[in-house]
């Protein structure tokens, strides 16, 4: 199965400013696709990056066999519509390699690149149902992860979109199936996110180390799980 | 299995205190505390409220299988201490029916009172581990819901609890199992939450049917997901 993976290259993270410099911000986008990619390609799966600027994967430090799978088409065009071309259906797009989305109506995989906390068991969750549409929903009502294996589907990624694809997968004819995990439902979107990384996160996992490496770690002096930054450590 | 649920029946959600007067919140903790009763019940287990103050059952209008199964015990104690004398090996405490926390030293499970979203589906997937420790974390490092089935684990729900308790099963050479569950993994705490119990609320909720009742609705005008009063209704 194909697995797209949308990556906003130029402006990754805007809500996370208040925390990171742009650098920063630029390197943890980069540290958690990095995971997701790893995470994907140990289910067995070749991860596609769907990318609004050119990528280098070299860039991306990913371990040789998560490289070696891991391939990178540039679409500028918004979330969605990028989304669309890639899956069952769609009206295509190609990879660097010439590939594209989906000539044989084959179920496609659309995972986003800040579920930091994606392991292979949790997408293997997603990846193995038998339904038309199977969805892991994210707080907020959003879609984080999901798997199209009906040709008539498309995503709509405004608003309130989990109740969207299931009325969208309604009004097609497509049967669904709603992934119940915690891991694909945490996106790392704002700073309070950031604590479920220094939680959960492995320690093998890419964005852990960063976050680590730029100085920050849980505070629950006030009662409360926060993050707080070693700023000293962070301007070493 | 003896399932624990722990209830502030004086003092419930008052993180939501800027959304609902004290008598709707009061009312939406009932709720929720149903829901989490029938979704128990529906598995085949019984749960034992641990409330900070009386509670008639009567009250919570629970369906008729749900109420038969259920039973109270008033502790005052803190939450840690009140849930560590339910556990296996606890000091024990006494339910109205004069039943004990656990002569046998049973497995226990522990769920928390505004796991609005649990299913019997999610709850089965953490009562069904044959870990010594299975814990299902909330955002945050939270500790939403608990099973223990060795006799020197305890609880200690202060700050990052989840981490707190992996420490402690490890420190008892218990061996700890992580439940990945979106549904068990949202606890109702503040108002950004209750979009989950807008979106994800089956029809038969009584926390869904009392935040519609009280006025509340989706709301992505700003672009982001959150909820939004109709105060016309609520003051109908």
């Amino acid at each position: 199965m194909r697995v797209v993976v949308p990556f906003a290259a130029e402006t990754p993270k805007t809500r996370l400013e208040s925390v990171f410099s742009p650098d920063e911000r630029s390197r943890f986008a980069r540290a958690m696709l990095a995971d997701v990619l790893r995470a994907i390609a140990e289910t067995g799966h070749k991860p596609t990056v769907v990318s609004t600027a050119p990528l280098a994967v070299a860039d991306l430090e990913l371990p040789e066999a998560v490289a070696a799978v891991t391939s990178v088409a540039v679409d500028e065009r918004p979330l969605t519509d990028a989304v669309n071309a890639w899956l069952p259906g769609g009206d295509g797009a190609a990879d660097e390699s010439g590939a594209t989305g989906d000539p044989d109506h084959d179920p496609v995989a659309v995972v986003m690149a800040d579920l930091a906390l994606a392991t292979p068991d949790a997408l293997e969750g997603l990846l193995t149902t038998a339904a038309d549409v199977a969805i892991a929903p994210g707080r907020g009502g959003g879609t984080n992860a999901l798997v199209v294996r009906h040709p008539a589907f498309r995503v709509d990624y405004h608003g309130t979109s989990y109740l969207d694809h299931c009325e969208i997968a309604r009004s097609v004819g497509a049967d669904l199936e709603t992934v119940d995990s915690f891991r694909l439902g945490t996106d790392i979107d704002e700073p309070a996110d950031l604590v479920e990384v220094l939680v959960h996160g492995r320690t093998s996992d890419r964005a852990l180390a960063r976050l680590r490496e730029f100085g920050f770690a849980l505070d629950d002096r006030d009662g409360r799980v926060g993050v707080a930054r070693e700023t000293d450590r962070a301007s070493e």
